[in-house]
């Protein structure tokens, strides 16, 4: 979608430049870029590149190539000139030429590094930076155009979960069943899948175990993780756990415990709760109960224009909720040799509380 | 896929890594590391890095939370160490313990600014280099089992393009149209969409142009551009035009000039004849015809694990061809404000000629 992006994001990034003493940003195409301006150009080997110094007018340099898709991006309707470069010139130098006397740059914190390093060489007197420090605090504040596009895709991919017993049966593989959700994510409103995890059996027991040709048996816990990418540039991501039948013996007891672990979690969400009370709030259960060595990662990631993005809801993270601030929540309990769990929910915090941007149900699925 | 990944790619690697005059290569998530090791994980926030000195054991950095991921992929049966770190240890000191005195390394094209910088602060007396002068080679020459995977991923998307003709009508949005073609994508064989180009009418004469909600007319031609990443890992990536009834006047014209270009620049390809050479063959006859300033791109570029790679087929690349080399021929002609045309075919050059990977009919397609 080519929604209209708010000229206020491009001033309120030149303000942040400023306040952290730093002379420009130089944003290449990724989730910084569609933030800044709502161009979603592909990583390529082209440099496209944001450059948005602390005062005065931005510019976007683009391959003479792309510039009219450039053009036809929200790019036009916020005013920003665009600087062409031919199949001969060197971008790089040309960056550097908008920059006169620049000391102190910030690259997007996913800038190939093949462009980071030829930045450099271009502009030897400039210090680089991440412009991460500057445009997390932004982005991590969901407005609410966005929070609707976040509940779109939580939307979307619960329709794909509602689907998932039509898919999973013993005798197939992690694989077959992951083609078939993959299809999915893209039918039901995605422009781009993301990942797709089918983690059966053993295989539930490690946390960022994709696909493989694993037979799916009688029996079997599965933890299906998917998620993508909507045209308007917003993620999903959510985990429900599935059984193939009855679940293995003790899986229903540990899925209780994990059930009330990301259920307290969720209900820890406030505006001026800590991310890492939330993480708490879901830990303390599952320790309580004593599986705490079993849970061997953080509570929830921020989500947006990226799957992982600030404010990541772990241990040491004292940041306190605000409204606007969209996170996972998904607490897992993990057996090796057997089996695991996972239940996760994207959440936005609101006035008073959290809301819930996954919908299905939590409970186990048995199909 | 979990293909079996040759050991001599590392070994290679390793010398050409020395060759080079360079400490080591550290190669995060991405194409490289896929190629190296076979290991296709997610580029996201926490390091996972292979760190591959010129002399001596590889070792891959991993989280230890995606330990089992990495053990489940061709890492193990490359006898690979990883050594895994925790969510409160440094992962950049880590890395920086392991190459004890380096001077010179190389960091993969591809890395994220964030984790670039971050390992230039973890050891600040390596300079940093880019691997792709090492890699780049390696990966340009392709084995057999990697043109069978490129095969593969050019017939699955011909059997999206032979399918164009069921969505394609006038009333529907370019958008509505791509979001048929992406859900084919998926559903024809691969893992991944990596774009949709649905570019009718005045919108062709944008190469870059993706999808917007221009309706589609009754009389317009369209550049259909697609590509996706089969579960193996390889891209594909095929242009066929259409319209949409007959076209518009003076369209078969210079489709005509494009078609013949395509096909003598496809015929040029043999081992020893230069990259820039089947970019002349191409370029000549649009030239000739009148069209040379309509033509404003090269005529292709590398494809294989990425979507564009070494060797780019342009003016200015002397690189002779060798077996095994896989590149795009696209040659397109652009008509500003009224249409535009691309023919493109993936090839692999042979011993003696040009394989080309895809191979639905090239004539302009009335639907």
């Amino acid at each position: 979608m080519t929604q209209a992006i708010p000229a206020e994001r491009l001033r309120r990034a030149q303000e942040a430049t400023a306040a952290a003493g730093t002379d420009a940003l130089l944003v290449s195409p990724g989730p910084d870029l569609r933030y800044l301006t709502g161009y979603d150009a592909l990583p390529l080997e082209r440099l496209t590149c944001l450059v948005l110094p602390a005062e005065g007018d931005p510019r976007l340099v683009v391959p003479r190539l792309e510039e009219p898709a450039a053009l036809a991006s929200p790019v036009a309707a916020l005013g920003l000139q665009t600087v062409a470069w031919d199949e001969t010139d060197d971008p790089y130098a040309l960056v550097a030429s908008l920059l006169p006397g620049a000391r102190r740059v910030r690259v997007d914190n996913h800038m190939w590094a093949e462009k980071v390093l030829r930045l450099a060489a271009a502009m030897p007197e400039a210090e680089q930076g991440l412009a991460g420090h500057v445009l997390g605090p932004l982005r991590m504040r969901k407005d609410a155009a966005e929070v609707a596009a976040l509940r779109e895709a939580g939307a979307a991919i619960d329709r794909v979960h509602r689907r998932v017993p039509e898919w999973l049966r013993a005798g197939r593989t992690e694989r077959e069943v992951g083609a078939d959700i993959a299809a999915a994510i893209v039918e039901e409103g995605h422009a781009r899948v993301d990942f797709v995890i089918v983690a059966s059996g053993p295989n539930g027991a490690s946390p960022h175990h994709e696909l493989s040709d694993r037979v799916i048996e009688q029996g079997d816990a599965v933890v299906v993780d998917i998620g993508g990418t909507t045209p308007a540039g917003y993620c999903s991501d959510s985990t429900r756990c599935y059984s193939v039948g009855e679940p293995p013996a003790g899986y229903r007891e540990s899925y209780d415990v994990l059930l009330a672990a990301q259920v307290a979690a969720c209900e820890a969400v406030r505006p001026g709760v800590s991310a890492e009370a939330v993480d708490a709030a879901a830990r303390d259960v599952i320790a309580d109960a004593g599986y705490g060595a079993r849970f061997i990662h953080r509570t929830g990631h921020g989500i947006g224009l990226e799957t992982h993005e600030e404010p990541y809801v772990v241990a040491g993270n004292a940041l306190p909720l605000e409204p606007g601030m969209a996170f996972s929540v998904e607490p897992g309990i993990y057996l090796p040799g057997r089996h695991g769990a996972r239940i996760e929910d994207i959440l936005v915090c609101g006035e008073d509380a959290g809301e819930r941007l996954n919908l299905t149900d939590r409970a186990l699925v048995v199909v």
